[in-house]
């Protein structure tokens, strides 16, 4: 049959190697004669992984002591309820930068709390198209915490430069882009991702937080929401989702073999200016973010009408270009490639692009 | 090599025959080229699966139109804190009856709530060995709801009936017997379980939630913990843990398959029958739970002295029989026998028990 390459949004492509990988060993993990979503969390071969997949997580990113490194469940979108919750100080104003839906998801979240919340950037107006004045941005220092969304799948903008926010802790949901570029892990206070996009299955959070952080949370909050539970059980206060910390850890391996963060976001950048430059060229096909902010993991774009959108998604599914479809919300088209979408596979959309548009 | 039998009380074994359709579609679900685990939540091969996954517990434990089947995250100890926030009634008390661990740890999260519990009942002094009195208990008309956890997997105790809460709602934590016996539904209000013991991997929440509680839920509970999110979008508010759900609708394939719950339970008799049978027939295991209350799912046993449980343990691996280490709070041993261990399992088990008496 055709290869597939799959261009979802999240849940997403993962490595095929990783997929085989754990294919062979799903029914009998390394001898042991039953499969490993079968096993304890208090056993010693999850013990193995859980301490794995952490200690690659700090290895890629270079993360020191200075943080907790949590595996957690509920998405971001506990997390929008949780780190508010948990850091929000009393009487200092949390400030957000409204790049789009999943931001728009954490001040809804921070709302229904009580808390007084300065939306200092707000892209509604741009149709969240881009992202700018960011190394103007400047902020009291009273400030409980900053937050982000570092990347917009919906609306295909990414941060290009972090802002400096000095001693106010920053917060950012990396949902979309974790793992994909190197960044100084220092100059955030909390990260936080759904693994469904870069570095595993859905139903698995990872939460970087500065450990300073942790202490901040009033004893009222309910034990599961509480960072401290988790940091002092070492994600283990209860049952954690152990499927999908094995595949993390599998698929933090296969990005140490492939050299790191550096070299996939090597690769992540041909792959988007393959895709970008293509675009470019093109009076058919029409990005939907400004150039100086584009995305290098979701790729938005518009073809001359939606009856063509339509027939050009059907057309790539038949020829194993899945995934193409844009997000409820806006429509269009979205090509999201993340670390584990092959350069070929983008080679093989844009080749698919260019004659689609030839014919149509 | 071995059969090996996994008596792990949770992640636990799960159908052989599950899981050998599960590794053989695991890279190329139903000839789509790619993983179920890579599949978009919005995407129809999804789709199809929650709704079959959500028609079979229905079938299999006859819940009416009254109910909503939701599939959510956490565990059930996020279960302990969500439920008195959504269903909790303003200066109602809630009624617990506290017969182990998970009582009381749904209890803890009532007290950092500020709710006015009533533990009505308490086992402590009994060291949780048996739950009594039950067709006796009576409940004031005016309570909040009450909490019951029907199997205690550490105490090897469960309800051998029902409390008759009259119209109070019944609200219990069923995450270790749930599926494994038939039940009315419509005695109990809200029913909540962890997936991974009988129904399904670590990282998935079962709650069956009668319609009229829904809306008991305040307003200024975060978006991700009102019942409310999830009901009204079908469980797809956020990326569910799509992987795990794929499993539960396989398991409860199987289960249907299987005869449904009916057909399992007569085996699940006849396991633990086969388990007590043998015990009680001999001086050198001790059950310790009461007879009258005693678990079909998690057989707690004693053996002469900890040296000799350190041993029994180590020798029954050797001999392809794991996980009947007890809970680390009570030690011991403890084997789980949920719906897919098979009484082969048991039989080996017991075997094994007997040969072990004999020689140590």
């Amino acid at each position: 049959m055709t290869e597939v390459y799959n261009f979802n949004a999240g849940p997403a492509v993962l490595p095929r190697s990783v997929m085989l990988q754990a294919q062979s060993e799903f029914v009998n993990y390394r001898g042991s004669g039953y499969g490993i979503i079968e096993e304890s969390h208090r056993a010693a071969p999850f013990d193995e992984i859980i301490e794995a997949a952490e200690a690659n997580v700090r290895r890629l990113m270079g993360i020191s002591d200075d943080y907790d490194v949590l595996f957690l469940q509920g998405g971001a979108s506990l997390q929008f309820a949780m780190i508010p919750m948990n850091i929000a100080l009393p009487g200092k104003k949390i400030a957000l930068a409204n790049t789009g839906e999943w931001a728009n998801k954490a001040l809804a979240e921070m709302l229904i709390q009580g808390k007084e919340v300065d939306v200092f950037y707000d892209g509604a107006a741009d149709n969240y198209s881009k992202i700018d004045g960011i190394a103007n941005w400047k902020f009291a220092q009273d400030l409980s915490y900053v937050h982000i969304c570092s990347n917009n799948t919906i609306f295909g903008t990414s941060f290009p430069v972090f802002p400096d926010t000095g001693e106010v802790p920053l917060v950012a949901d990396m949902s979309s882009d974790i793992m994909s570029q190197e960044i100084d892990v220092n100059k955030f206070a909390l990260i936080f991702a759904g693994a469904q996009k870069n570095i595993g299955p859905s139903g698995l959070t990872l939460v970087i937080i500065r450990k300073d952080l942790i202490d901040r949370c009033p004893d009222k909050v309910p034990t599961m929401l509480k960072y401290k539970t988790h940091s002092k059980a070492k994600s283990l206060f209860n049952t954690p989702p152990t499927f999908a910390i094995y595949m993390l850890r599998l698929i933090s391996d296969w990005l140490l073999e492939q050299g790191g963060i550096a070299a996939i976001e090597k690769i992540n950048c041909e792959k988007a200016a393959l895709l970008y430059d293509y675009m470019d060229s093109s009076d058919y096909y029409r990005g939907t973010a400004d150039k100086a902010c584009r995305s290098k993991m979701n790729v938005c774009f518009r073809l001359p009408n939606e009856e063509l959108e339509k027939n050009f998604i059907a057309a790539a599914k038949e020829n194993g270009l899945i995934g193409l479809k844009g997000h409820r919300k806006v429509g269009g088209c979205r090509a999201s490639i993340y670390n584990a979408l092959p350069l070929d596979g983008v080679a093989k959309l844009v080749e698919f692009m260019k004659n689609f548009a030839a014919k149509n």
